[in-house]
């Protein structure tokens, strides 16, 4: 490939409970804000993709590439992706692809998901819709099947609830610092402990929330916009499948398709995991955040409890490895399909030192991980400066 | 760009009401028969491109790319493209231009859609979802949209519901010769006018049916594979959008997104529309296809309704442009992710060949227009022998 990608600029809606908000706002909202960030005419886009999960379901909302194009009064091409909760990191992912067949262009990648305005019934079985038929048949949604995972991990390696909730205690730290994010306050392990079962092992506090919010990200591979903007380079966007029912898996303590993306991820950037100092994994449940440092390859699988429990990938561990910066889905929100492309954002803002407040030691590397219904997608995206 | 990619295999199922398959049930067969069409094994494949509409509305399934894992049991990327109507024809687009920065790559374009198994009323407002939220607030389904479009169309130019019911009455002609097709069976104009009204001045026969099915295409730059195969080449693929809403266009007798799809199509694959002497158009709607003619340029604005009453494009009128010899959306049915896949597959057909008992001369060039919605998205697709 000749020119690498690159990001030029980010904007987020605030992610939380949003009603005066329809899916149509929370999309302008981010599309107005990207290009005031980036500096950037809206004539100065080629294409956009946005991902996007419950259009039609929560509100009846299809066709939102039309939308888009009359919201931002344009004929350009519009591309929905959806992969339920990665629907916004395979879009990035196919807007990358794009931009490699077409040099000199200049794409939006746009995730945005409306949640609230809706009860809780019905927003469960709008989720559940990416569980596979068995499972929706026997009623299981997804804390429900994250809660098999985490059961089956912590008796396996011989972990209990204290191990899960760590996750969440430094996601909630982080964060605090997160001026977007849904929940700014700290909690502890005994909150988390406290709180009512979702599904057991899992609890409320284990459990990222229902959020409205939009992000949107402006991708190039234009050398004056480069050159003229704070940049992040996409070293690589792999994405991954696995079966939708997680009782058609081989491992239940491994998610294959973040195993898989990782690897072409890493193989593709041509740099070592130790290399990274960054990172925003797809913590939807507590769990997930163990499963994820695992399988992407940073922790030896059955040892991310004992991690997870020494809070390693703490801001404050001075460890060389820090994860969710954000607050992750747990503190920063889940508006499913903004939660990609705001992962791949905060990469892109503490890289660039933008990060603010919450802005860690400048690194080179970082990496962001979208996953969709219980593993049945995946999207590793690795960024460089 | 270096190399053109190419289709080298076309598999659709019957099109048609299949009350003991599910959606995944009509993605397996077209899966499996694409494959065996081509002569190409599972593993030969790289990445999947998905066209569905209504997953998650009328079946609860989202995530579909974790569908197509598990069914395949493969782990590769599976992009889930959603654009009402056009979904097909986009996933296609999207798969060209993921092909141009993949060399030595074979990727699958399925479309399937699920549609009956879910009451007339269920199913009209699932559509409906891809209409604006004003229009749907006031209660205009489709055909309603349509209707609007095709009395504007009547009044401005001075033609009548004949010119309309020409346009079935060829269409269902050409379905005869199509053993895939929903409906086999000639109408008359008097069939056509003596049809209930959906929405005046639309009547039953001048709508395209609610089908289920799927269809699938292999594309490929991979050159051992185009030589072993009747191939034909991608000489472009473009999209464009328009606004969701019909209010919010600056005619009603036009389809932006069309025009603007079609000069980018015809730029790009650097011939004249003369040169084309075979299309697939998007006939959701008798005037549909009128309106297509006249918006891909084909026809002078305002003529299409003289031009459709004299059946010039029928199989049998010995011209230079035949129309939907698939039987278009109308008589080969309407199965809408499908759609836009089956109009490239029949154009494939003939190109190469192998369209069987309703093959027409063999011509160098042919054309697939795909709309979604009331014209919020449009597709075309030009290919070459």
């Amino acid at each position: 490939m000749s020119t690498l990608n690159a990001i030029i600029g980010y904007y987020s809606t605030p992610f939380g409970e949003f009603w005066d908000k329809t899916l149509d706002d929370l999309i302008l909202d981010a599309f107005n804000g990207v290009l005031k960030e980036s500096k950037i005419e809206k004539n100065g886009i080629d294409a956009i993709f946005l991902g996007n999960m419950l259009g039609g379901v929560v509100e009846e909302s299809l066709l939102l590439s039309a939308h888009v194009a009359e919201l931002t009064d344009m004929h350009i091409p519009v591309y929905r992706i959806e992969a339920a909760c990665a629907s916004g990191g395979l879009a990035f992912q196919n807007a990358d692809v794009y931009l490699k067949s077409h040099p000199g262009s200049t794409v939006m990648v746009l995730g945005a998901e409306k949640m609230t305005d809706i009860s809780a019934g019905e927003i469960t079985r709008g989720l559940a819709s990416a569980a596979s038929d068995e499972e929706q048949t026997v009623g299981l949604t997804f804390p429900g099947v994250y809660a098999l995972l985490a059961q089956m991990y912590l008796e396996k390696y011989g972990y209990n609830e204290e191990h899960l909730a760590s996750i969440s205690v430094k996601n909630h730290a982080h964060g605090v610092l997160n001026e977007k994010a849904h929940f700014r306050r700290y909690v502890t392990i005994d909150n988390v402990l406290e709180s009512p079962y979702v599904a057991y092992p899992l609890k409320v506090l284990d459990s990222s929330p229902i959020s409205d919010g939009a992000a949107a990200v402006i991708l190039t591979n234009d050398h004056k916009y480069i050159t003229a903007s704070k940049a992040a380079h996409i070293l690589s966007s792999e994405t991954a499948t696995d079966s939708i029912s997680i009782a058609k898996r081989k491992q239940l303590d491994t998610l294959e398709a973040t195993v898989v993306a990782a690897q072409k991820a890493f193989t593709c950037a041509r740099i070592e995991r130790k290399d990274i100092n960054l990172m925003e994994v797809h913590d939807c449940f507590s769990i997930a955040e163990i499963l994820a440092l695992e399988d992407l390859g940073f922790w030896e699988k059955g040892k991310g409890g004992q991690h997870a429990r020494e809070m390693v990938t703490s801001r404050d561990s001075g460890s060389n490895l820090i994860v969710n910066t954000s607050g992750g889905l747990k503190a920063a929100g889940h508006p499913v399909g903004g939660t990609g492309i705001k992962q791949i954002g905060e990469v892109y803002l503490q890289l660039t030192g933008q990060a603010g407040e919450r802005q860690v030691k400048h690194h080179k590397f970082g990496l962001a991980h979208n996953v969709g219904g219980s593993g049945g997608v995946a999207v590793v995206t690795i960024l460089g400066v």
